[in-house]
């Protein structure tokens, strides 16, 4: 029997990479003020068919439960925040800084990068609307990417702003209604993927065309104020670099209201490591008006992530440490006479109670079978119970230095080693 | 609208108590050298079935996915254990020691302790089956105990072993038959629960009596060779205070072959904290053959363990104080002076940098109302950007100590004072 086409299983080595991920998330976001949070993995289904229609439905793990309730497995986090913000937002002093690292699902193709599962981390910014909430957001963004060595040769947040395309649109005299704005933007996010006639047709039913769009996508500078402020806020904190304009990044999705953002690997041969963006009147939606506040976040996902940092040598080096220091034992406990097992339990606890990882043979067996099982578990330092009693041997495995210390310095010893 | 019922929302201080919970379950289990491993929640129905019976099926979150499959979240780990074991065990050295941290999901009634989800420490030694190794597991899980604070005086893990049963039964010249067996101990499990006349008719029926299954009860030594061993493990180890002999802890399922052991509250007031044995045809039996190796393991669950330690007033310091520190933040920079707001950003960020936890007030306000956004968010100093420029006032916010300094000297200031 194998996993279900599009799940993981995650075996020590794949945890580890896992965990490390998760690491590099909740220290960034913690030191940024966020603090974690998290919903149930299912909800009713109700909850996204309104934030996002009838269509999601088909991408949904969705079913009947057993008292008749109509549910799904979360396909993203967004529509639990509102539901959960909306029901708690009096208790907490304004802006909230709240991150998560749910596990989502969509019934959709497997593809490079996209799997029926995946884990992201959700930082979400409620109840502000300043820019420099936007600025502090975009910021914690490069800094994530910074966290797990990537550099601005790298990768790069493209930043975006909704109102720009507004002005740009007013500048030249268009007036779309909402459905019609819609239209226009989902035409932009597609604009480098389009057949040239078709994309100038629908711009032309629009009254622009696909010539003036890509003027403004080249200069954009003139219609953008907001970009300047932003800039020289992320300037201040040394991140420029990192982010770049680059108006068709609109996202497709119809509430953010503001700035949108994408991070990308450089060469840009992956999907989107991470996206977001502003979304001021989404809480008011999906609480149907009970609670409105000002609101923005990002979500980035472990997939995409995970095969950026392992074909990038610098990252995936700093990657393969953590890994690798996830699963290093401390000491390794060689029992080379059976009569002082007793003993060497009582080390085994004591030192286990001073926090260091420490295994030991369940079952007699050769010396020379112990020490390769203690190199095997990479252990730092092997410690032999044989005939110097009440002397153990202690082994450094890197160097292969050995001492002899009486019992009951040896916690005493391992601290001064460590 | 509301989460399903039995379900639970985290908010920040729920869910920091349940990173205290996951962190020292991490970190003994890392202490005992074992490693961390996840598999799907999403399963083949039928790989529960193969364990459970199709009674199963009435407790799952069970549906048909959109490709036709019969598929169930997970309610339980060791299925899959069994299945990524089979498929993988040749490329790691025996035994295996792997913990997981899964979320399972049972539909089912609510009652206090027991939800419709819960997040469950599962620990499984795979390879080994000698009595060190259930002497190993048994310590592992008092030491899981230990780490919350819990003393002798306020849980117990109670010991039985399947086969001490077996004995007590030929010593009184029976001989059953592997149905009458399960039948048993399924009585021997209620014994405290049935009605006295029903208990002792149902054991007639099988060759013995509520009296002498009591005696054997109250006086097990005698029956009972493998304790006296297990016993002197625990003893070497300093742990034996925290176990006890219990007979009738056989555990309901099936499929255990050796120790069994459970961990409850002393005054018995709650639910099982943990449980486990040892189950050594359980691998053989859902891999279908392909791979048959002796095991053992237990689950811990977070909600029973959670009331405890509230309930426990030195348990729940401790996971208070843990709580706290994990939201509380290290600085919060106070903008006195609008002016000065670059120049704070510049040290926002390179406090950052330094991984310390970091906030600002995102637009301008009043010194005071930033000093009292500092103490809500149980900021450790305060640092104040306003006329002194370039010198800062840093302010201790637990003794109210405050010194003004070079803002270049900032950072190496405060690394004196962490």
């Amino acid at each position: 029997m194998q996993a279900l086409p599009g799940f993981r299983d995650f075996l020590p080595a794949d945890c580890a990479v896992r965990n490390y991920i998760f690491a590099q998330w909740r220290d960034v976001s913690r030191r940024y003020g966020f603090v974690e949070w998290d919903g149930p993995v299912l909800e009713p289904t109700d909850l996204y068919k309104k934030k996002s229609g009838e269509e999601i439905i088909g991408q949904l793990f969705n079913f009947t439960d057993k008292g008749g309730r109509e549910v799904a497995m979360r396909p993203e986090l967004t529509p639990t925040l509102a539901r959960v913000v909306a029901a708690h937002e009096r208790e907490f002093k304004k802006p909230l800084k709240w991150f998560s690292i749910p596990q989502c699902f969509r019934y959709e193709k497997q593809q490079r990068g996209r799997l029926r599962e995946h884990f992201q981390l959700n930082c979400d910014l409620i109840g502000d609307s300043s820019e420099d909430a936007d600025a502090e957001m975009i910021a914690l963004l490069v800094d994530l990417l910074r966290s797990f060595g990537f550099t601005p040769d790298e990768v790069r947040v493209y930043v975006s702003h909704r109102g720009a395309w507004g002005d740009y649109l007013r500048n030249h005299g268009n007036s779309l209604s909402s459905g019609e704005m819609q239209e226009f933007l989902t035409v932009v996010d597609k604009i480098e993927r389009l057949d040239e006639t078709v994309a100038d047709e629908r711009l032309k039913r629009l009254g622009t065309s696909l010539q003036l769009v890509r003027q403004f996508i080249q200069r954009p500078e003139q219609y953008f104020d907001a970009f300047r402020g932003l800039t020289d806020k992320l300037k201040a904190r040394g991140l420029a670099q990192f982010v770049t304009l680059r108006p068709q990044i609109v996202r497709g999705l119809a509430y953010y209201t503001g700035f949108v953002f994408e991070a990308f690997d450089r060469p840009g041969k992956l999907r989107a490591i991470a996206g977001g963006g502003r979304y001021d009147n989404l809480v008011a939606q999906l609480s149907e008006g009970a609670v409105s506040l000002p609101a923005l976040g990002f979500a980035m996902g472990d997939v995409v992530l995970g095969e950026l940092i392992r074909e990038t040598p610098s990252a995936r080096a700093q990657m393969e440490a953590a890994v690798e220091r996830e699963q290093q034992l401390d000491v390794y406990i060689v029992i080379a006479k059976e009569e002082r097992r007793a003993d060497a339990l009582a080390q085994v606890q004591a030192l286990r109670d001073r926090r260091y990882r420490v295994d030991y043979p369940l079952t007699a067996a050769r010396v020379g079978k112990q020490f390769q099982t203690a190199e095997h578990l990479q252990a730092r330092f092997a410690v032999l119970f044989g005939d110097e009693w009440p002397q153990v041997k202690l082994k450094n495995m890197t160097t292969g230095e050995q001492e002899s210390v009486q019992v009951e310095t040896l916690a005493a010893r391992l601290q001064v080693l460590f």
